[in-house]
């Protein structure tokens, strides 16, 4: 994994800012004779497009998907699949006032730092709208799982906490995941959420979340120890998303708190199969897969684009402050969900393909 | 990062199995002319080896590092330095008991499902004796910070959390860390849990820890946007060592509960330079350091090797039960933490020869 | 170097077949603040294009080139450059002649015995359309190459064999290179080939072609020993173009018929610094440049597609004849050296960011 | 591949200088269940010792490889096997005459250009010593192909060129290759090129070679377009052999003089399978395996180290002369036949992984 290239075998290479003519992708690695079209893809992307609630950025992007290459009569070939994503609602407005600025939370100065150039128009590469293409790839790694898995493998992802209000556990219902704008499975907690984060934005706030990802039917068996570990690399995947700060596995940062009886999952034998009696190990063990639920959890931190005025400084030494009028999401949590969903999609095609060429 | 080579230009890649004749890694990348020798391996090699306290395993390894290529009249010349570590306690014991089953919260049932074969003697390649190789190839990557920095960048550990039990940050004491078997900040934590331990270990039991590191001095600048983010190398660093669950960065999970305005560190100008007012961020931003302290903290699983009789199952397909009697650290997060600093000092030495490249 | 993906720091992403929508390439690891516009890699697509003269395809296409990321205000920002060429004239035609058939020389065989499928319009991915997202990706090392040496580095390309008619060495004149249609340096000789190649194409047959490279100003020290060689990463850029047989650097082939005294090139001190006395090597001992000029040559085999009717069979087994009407180079060697130069750019700017990381 | 790593999934990793403790490699990648033991790496280094006859240096290697890891009861693991061999015959001689020249030919400047530094110690990492990693790697990989292939693919190869003198191919038998030193496969040049070697050796001379290789078996639909082809992938392993300045495949740069109906290999049908008529192609269309035998040559230069006096110049700079008295083989080109069928191995076994990986 390096710069703008993900993965090792199903790996893409993304490019694109956020107020540039266009992002896309490059997807290489993808078997071939594996059903794809443009569908296949819009309908991950149409999950994370600005615009679906009140609760998101009103900035109107459609965030069509053309395929470029690497399809042929509707299966891939084998080549790369080349994608592409107009940028169109990227206004040509005036920067003057945050184009010397450092937004605190942003990686403003950090690109200036590096770089002493910066795309300073709506945060240029640093934007979440790169994640607009690993949604892309994301698709397309949900077709090549599908294909080489028989269709075994479901990926899904939901809001667990946002700010700080946690989902109830006993009140998890999938189904509701998709009948509410924050992607919550506890509906009593969704209905709450909506007034928590109305009453954020009014105060020009902004709030962070957590985010819970379950990938079912997993094979055992996947995983490339010891440095590219199932978990290390589903670390680093979602570590790589916007304003993430935290990545847990299983029962995650409590499994510090427990004790060796209680974390190490038991094992029995079900329908002449071994099966665990718990899943404390969010299906990983050693790096490799055990076969049950992949579980993982990131933290998002709040949106650093608010309307509260904040203290920083200039390119050239100067104190100011700064308060962002633009459309942004209050939480960038919610829609980082089908990021999420994407990066892991992402993870478990490359280390399918991987466990493919060593193990056959 | 791939299987079992880690990094990119700061690169190395280790072999062994706990129980075979040697492990050893081969480091390349390491920039011309800079002063090398075995001691600068051992120091660190040192603080991870079994038996320093009646807290860790009574293996006895003295864990001895020789340099075999690299390094000419006690310098660096460019080309890889091969680094051996022979096995010397591997002790030719009788396997029988353990050798068919799985040992629950361990990767052999992972390792079998994957290959299909399994070195079963102490946990083959998925022991934790890989992290002595980690470590060594750490003192070589604490080496080029060192040349490449002028000395600026300090890389410390410590453990904050034993079981269920925290340190109290403000009794935080950076000499502490040395003065106790726990690497514990808090003199106060550490006397207590001198007891707690003795107690778990008495049940037969273990716990799990919480370490946190600190990198200051890290220039502003390094981090290789948007998949090979400092943050993101970073957490596949730590989540690689055995048993870790979780990983975070700066404010970490608890950013998520932050409000967008105490979340975001503001940025004043002191001595002509833009300092930040705090470091909710960790030290990075968009996935570059912000030239603030690089804090992470990782979770640590108790020991899964504990006295207690565990449920599991054969090979064959039996159901049966298990009780490790093997000479087992009560908590491994304990000697997690000088590889947790061997890891962070190789991700920053990457980092910062991939800024070079790129940078100049 | 994978699949799609050249290079290892300096490092671009291919995409795209010869009659789909468009082929693009990702440029990444590109260094910040270099001047870049679009008539920087036009004016080498341009050398590239089909149709220049009456012995290159009279395909019309105007390859160009559009940058959709990593420029900002006319310079590089760090971030990857996407660049585009849209596919103008592949025409919707008829297939159906060769739809089934394996073309011989051509990959349709092998490609269909990879991947089971195969885009046969125009020879998909395998054809030498492939290469203006080379020469596009090839402009912006040269820009690289300028910036970081400033100016020293100088790429070159001649053919220096036609079919069995080699150039006289004594004639060189690279002036002249630019004055015929074939990139010849010796103007009797481009005279000659002229009806030698009407002669070719009349018959209804093909010709190959040597061509020679050549980089001054390359500063002493390139190359990443020793599977990182500069001559081996330039035998692979070179034999990765489409119907090259053979490479060569320096002596080459020959040398192997010289004497041990006649082939090592002896040293003098000059103006105070050490010169060679000839240039054997090529430029390159054990794999890392001398400072001299880097020199190699490579072979490019007949054109396969020809009118003469061949033997061979087609999809379901059946043995059959073909013979290519289209619009075909009867050299495709000639359109290869701008092609070859853009690999040796590459090369270079790959391996001076990987110097510049590892020795500063 | 980069720096001291070979391949991507069959990939293995050297290190050691010529007159250090020890050299040795890291192969990781290795599909897991293959019988493995140390004789089947030993059979290949053997033919490659030093010393097999007078016309071969008569240092004294008995260049044992030990396996410390990877294997486990005599099977592959999975894991990387890490393989050592210890330098017993590196004399702590007097270097006082070359330690401060740069022997021309050799790498002695180049790497004293890159790194700043040298271990002038029998070439240091640039010697011919560091092939014996890669002949036990390639030990590796001929297992790996037999256990992948069920034993179809057998690589072979033979000196084919003394200086100027080549074989005759109607003489061609390759039971011949295994009778005399040189590997070659015309019983008659065999004979001649004694007489020839012994002459160049009285005077202080040395000369060239020409290899040639070959795999049978090869499943048509290896190779890894557009920039990890078969043959661009062993361009660049042959190419990094040292001493080696050109590599071709199968008409190689004969092709460029053929007319396009000569070269283009016909089909038919044989047998109900698709076969060819010539192999101009060299088993390679488009990157990718044709399932003819998979031919390519490589050349390599004089033994630059002869004991004819030659002009060179010292580190600061002053303009003396050099001759070499060590114990050299006055064509190192005999036992490069070795080492190029080791790395044909590798490149081989690499392709078969990834094609395993993505087209099952």
């Amino acid at each position: 994994m390096s710069s703008n290239t993900f993965g090792t075998l199903f790996r893409f290479t993304t490019f694109g800012e956020s107020h540039g003519p266009a992002t896309g992708c490059v997807v290489d690695g993808v078997p071939p004779r594996i059903e794809l079209d443009e569908a296949d893809i819009q309908r991950w992307l149409d999950r994370r497009r600005p615009g679906r609630s009140r609760f998101t950025t009103q900035r109107r992007e459609p965030d069509r998907a053309r395929i470029l290459s690497g399809v042929f009569e509707g299966r891939t070939t084998g080549t790369p699949v080349g994608i592409l994503i107009e940028n169109v609602d990227a206004r040509p407005r005036d920067y003057s006032t945050i184009k010397d600025k450092f937004r605190p939370g942003h990686a403003d100065f950090t690109y200036w730092a590096k770089y002493g150039i910066r795309d300073y128009r709506g945060g240029g590469r640093a934007s979440a709208r790169e994640t607009a293409t690993r949604v892309a790839a994301g698709g397309v790694a949900r077709k090549v799982l599908d294909a080489l898995t028989e269709g075994s493998v479901s990926i899904r992802g939901a809001l667990v906490q946002l700010g700080p209000h946690p989902v109830e556990r006993e009140r998890w219902d999938w189904e509701a995941v998709e009948e509410n704008p924050f992607w919550c499975p506890d509906r009593a907690a969704a209905e709450r959420w909506e007034g928590y984060l109305d009453e954020v934005r009014r105060r020009g706030s902004s709030c962070g979340a957590v985010i819970e990802l379950a990938a079912s039917g997993v094979p055992a068996g996947l995983g490339a120890p010891v440095y590219g570990k199932l978990d290390a690399e589903l670390a680093a995947a979602l570590m790589s998303i916007n304003a993430v700060k935290g990545v847990e596995i299983g029962a995650g940062f409590g499994a510090a708190a427990l004790s060796g009886e209680v974390n190490a999952d038991e094992m029995r034998i079900e329908d002449g199969r071994p099966v665990f009696l718990a899943n404390n190990a969010g299906g990983v063990l050693g790096g490799i897969s055990t076969g049950q639920d992949l579980v993982a959890r990131f933290a998002v931190k709040p949106t650093s684009s608010i309307v509260t005025p904040r203290r920083t400084v200039t390119i050239d030494g100067t104190e100011t402050e700064i308060s962002t009028k633009g459309r942004h999401d209050p939480c960038v949590g919610i829609r980082a969900v089908p990021v999420g969903e994407a990066m892991m999609a992402s993870v478990l095609a490359d280390q399918l393909l991987r466990h493919r060429a060593q193990c056959g």
